[in-house]
């Protein structure tokens, strides 16, 4: 089926996905790209349909073999594979280019409770509070896939997980990692309950990330890019199992980019101890 | 001396200093804000000439009183400063907002020479090879400054460090860092030269990069975003002062991205072993 015109109804909604309130109200979103689609697929979200490239198009492309691959496994699933005109691509492409493939897939519930029976024994979480920008989140999750770390909770996000900056700066490994989206009253009773520790990046009285001993089940939380973790992280009702720890800061700033930071903790966590 | 006209030469001048060929034709640049200004001044930046808001519209900002205080400092030093319209303001400005201030920098000299009388004995320093994204190049600054290293060499860069994107993801860092730019032809030789160890994250053939010990004079070298170190970081001539390092990668994507790599190793380094 070959869509010409952007006024085509699947076309005109699509589009009107990119817009996060869009996504918010029908639990839904747009991926771009062959290597975040596939992520996708394999990684179990369902999808409603994809628009493509049509095939002598796709071949210019230098992921043809990998779209090709990924057609012939949607069309098996009886996913509805449109082709759409380059003038209709471009449209429902974020940024300037589209990647061969833009597919239209549902968001799973991300519940804490859904999360807690995905989890190993003994697990490495990670936890961002109230991040702001779509591109950190992203980045975040790269390093949290990197360190293989076993879920990730979004505690009081302020940019939804299916921001098409978000999807990209994580290389689509947002769809592999487990993930809840909870408020931080949420996450930290579900991590009493659970009786996971937290090492929370708090500057003040906080002990240097070294010194801490990941080796329990422990989730390591962060706060959003220009005031680090909110209050409830210093709440007494939860000092027994919050352990503030801090990055050492040598030099004239007086902190890290939020995915910096993340990378630094997940990495020695994992690997270190 | 109060600037109203966008077409006053000290204004086109800068204007153009926001190209890049301009900036390496003349060795100067433009810094915006009152942290990213201060740091450079307060590092030693030779400054030729500062445009700020009138001290009317400077009261409304945030940063009144650093700014004042910055004022005083340069004129102590003779700096000629020109108050500007919001229109002409608006036109020098980075991106959207003018922070209250521009300043006319020179770059100073950056060569491994110059850099060698600053080290320490036991120095730890960073190695980007090709870096193509000048946010990428301000990030790593954020997590060198961070981790208290003694120096960046950029070797072979493919953007300028005064790059106002650098500059802004480095909050300034840029300017406190001891930083040469070479060749990787003439890195490699001054590291051999100085005896100065190398942990090259080379993903092939290398050992993970927490097993590498980092107390001796050490270097480490990671490579462009696309690509990673080139093919001479691999040359048998060097065999035995480059050690390769690898980050393991235990989810579904095969690398970081190169700030959280680089946050990754130095933190180790510095405050692990």
């Amino acid at each position: 089926m070959l869509i010409t015109s952007v006024s085509n109804p699947h076309i005109k909604y699509a589009v009107r996905l990119r817009e996060s309130r869009q996504r918010r109200r029908d639990h839904c979103f747009l991926v771009d790209g062959v290597r975040e689609t596939t992520r996708a697929f394999v990684s179990g979200y369902k999808f409603r349909e994809v628009y493509v490239l049509p095939e002598e198009e796709r071949q210019a492309s230098r992921h043809f073999n990998d779209l090709n691959a990924l057609l012939i496994r949607l069309r098996e699933k009886n996913v509805t594979v449109f082709e759409t005109s380059s003038a209709v691509a471009e449209k429902i492409a974020f940024g300037n280019r589209h990647e061969g493939i833009v597919a239209l897939v549902e968001e799973p519930q991300h519940t804490l409770d859904a999360l807690a029976s995905r989890l190993p024994e003994c697990p490495l979480i990670g936890i961002i509070e109230g991040i702001e920008k779509p591109g950190n989140t992203g980045a975040v999750y790269r390093s949290a896939d990197g360190a293989g770390l076993d879920a990730m909770i979004l505690a009081a996000p302020e940019t939804d997980l299916y921001n098409p900056n978000a999807i990209r700066a994580s290389l689509g490994t947002i769809f592999h990692m487990p993930t809840a989206i909870a408020s931080t009253a949420e996450t930290l009773d579900w991590l009493k309950r659970h009786e996971i520790q937290v090492a929370a990046a708090l500057c003040d009285h906080a002990a240097p990330y070294q010194d801490y001993d990941y080796r329990q089940p422990t989730a390591i939380a962060l706060g959003c890019e220009a005031d680090g973790l909110s209050e409830r992280w210093r709440d007494q009702a939860y000092r027994e199992f919050i352990h503030p720890v801090r990055l050492p800061m040598l030099g004239i700033a007086d902190s890290l980019n939020i995915s910096n930071a993340a990378a630094v903790l997940f990495y020695h966590a994992r690997f270190v101890r």
